[in-house]
């Protein structure tokens, strides 16, 4: 009863080391973690360009999950996008060693002519020209997730200004919400946001979780706890994905389930960095989804005052 | 039907400046807003030391909100502890101008007669030898509290560790939570405080909220968005005195109840930075803070999953 989700976005090979370990070309990826964690409670079509060198192995794994990949160009002779980087002992932010845009630097998304009436759309941080050039292809969609970064926020301030004056939903993190709008306090940026356009607002903290931003009011939820992290690479991706997924399984644009989706994604996220490139995700079963929902929800459960005497 | 909540702390002129203005020896100290917070819902009990050039209208305004001040030491002739700080736009963290310990430098708690069965404590931050000396005065309380800070990590260690061993519940921010035990995990260093000895750690994260972790479990909140914060300084102290302020009028020690105490205690440091000194706080009245409770909880209420299908 689930409705599919579209999503475009990077399909990469990255390096990354971190204190606990390090890997060479490991699949990764925008588009790829949140169609991963997308996949766990919807059908998944996604749009996005590889090299001939990215593994079919990757393929198939996405494509047992229902991920669709009619929209995945794979060009003749080209080298998948290739991201390198390193985290520090804190995990805080990674500095990137190496950016190799390769089949990613032409990329020009087109959407499958069956993709372009799906109903629930997450145009995954990529270059915000592109991300219209995408709302221009698809019709009448129901809720549309947009994500960016910084360098966009920077170079690009224009075109991702007309983004989100047509999404329903932006995904900032707490640098970028006030980069984009010249404020540090949070509670103002969001709102700034939302002058913008988007009906909703959802500010990614880390570590310190995430916060969802309506004119009615907000709501906010801590990150799952996890005593070991290995890899915060993906986990805004597969929390975005966690998110859009759910409410595409559930059929819903309200508030009420955009609070449920940000549990769910809080979820993936905790999933994802608790592994290397996608083995975190993996283990994610719907077993575990739920179960670690419950510890959210039970780590935000407080009495109401008593009465007054 | 509230239980008495004895504090040891500064009491302080502060010199403060932020973007919203400017402020010259205005009252401050930990002892103050922490009193000042948890007067609200408890009476209170104050051990600290002033100067002749204290204000006098201060300590009848504390005595009006049911604050003892038997335990306020006045030195003849004296200076009061002297803080002089400014915070940039950002309101992260103050920059310490100027500390003029004066009265403070000798301070040596001494506990009344009367004030040593206090069942409910709070050792706001001072010497980390000062706060044992106040243990030993006192005899069986139900419920202590503790903060400290940075500079006691750095230079009294092992007395700190001593008080951490002795006390119900320590306060550390998220970067002192980090400094002592060294290690950057969030998670991670809050079970290695709870090692020490505290049967429940608070860590407070500034705008990102707070989150009280036993050893069953963490709950957390965000915290209170103001679209304004005029002056960060005591909202820690506020936070405190809030949560302490809320178990002595339960008279409670208990999990649930230390989760409902964090909210008030939320509640009294939105108040507090909401404007200069102790004037967010004075506009504080029980039915606003039922009010900012209530919307705490709405911030953080969602729905169970759907049944699996």
């Amino acid at each position: 009863m689930s409705s599919p989700v579209l999503i475009v976005g990077s399909i990469a090979l990255d390096s990354v080391e971190t204190p606990f370990g390090k890997l060479e070309r490991a699949i990764g990826g925008a588009g790829t973690y949140s169609s991963f964690a997308a996949s766990l409670v919807a059908p998944v079509r996604l749009v996005g360009v590889i090299g001939e060198d990215f593994p079919r192995e990757t393929l198939d794994l996405l494509q047992a999950r229902g991920v669709d990949l009619e929209g995945v160009e794979t060009v003749p002779g080209g080298k998948s996008f290739h991201w390198a980087g390193r985290y520090e002992y804190d995990m805080g932010s990674a500095q990137t060693l190496d950016t190799q845009l390769n089949v990613f630097g032409d990329f020009d998304p087109k959407i499958p002519a069956g993709y372009r009436d799906t109903p629930y759309v997450f145009l995954a941080n990529i270059q915000p020209s592109l991300q219209l050039s995408v709302l221009d292809q698809i019709s009448d969609p129901r809720l549309v997730f947009c994500d960016t970064m910084n360098f966009w926020i920077e170079s690009a301030k224009d075109d991702l200004l007309r983004v989100l004056e047509r999404v329903d939903v932006a995904l900032l993190n707490d640098a970028e919400a006030r980069q984009l709008t010249g404020t540090p306090n949070l509670a103002v940026a969001a709102q700034k946001v939302l002058d913008i356009g988007p009906r909703f607002v959802v500010i990614k903290k880390g570590e310190y979780g995430a916060t969802l931003v309506s004119r009615e009011g907000q709501f906010s939820l801590p990150c799952y706890p996890l005593a070991t992290v290995k890899d915060p690479t993906g986990a805004g991706d597969s929390f975005a994905g966690g998110m859009i997924g759910y409410m595409a399984w559930r059929e819903s644009d309200s508030e009420d389930d955009l609070r449920q989706a940000l549990a769910c994604g809080t979820c993936c996220a905790s999933a994802c960095v608790q592994d290397f490139s996608l083995k975190g995700l993996e283990k994610l079963t719907v077993d575990e989804l739920y179960c670690r929902y419950d510890d959210l929800q039970s780590m935000v459960q407080f009495d109401k005052l008593p009465p007054r005497e």
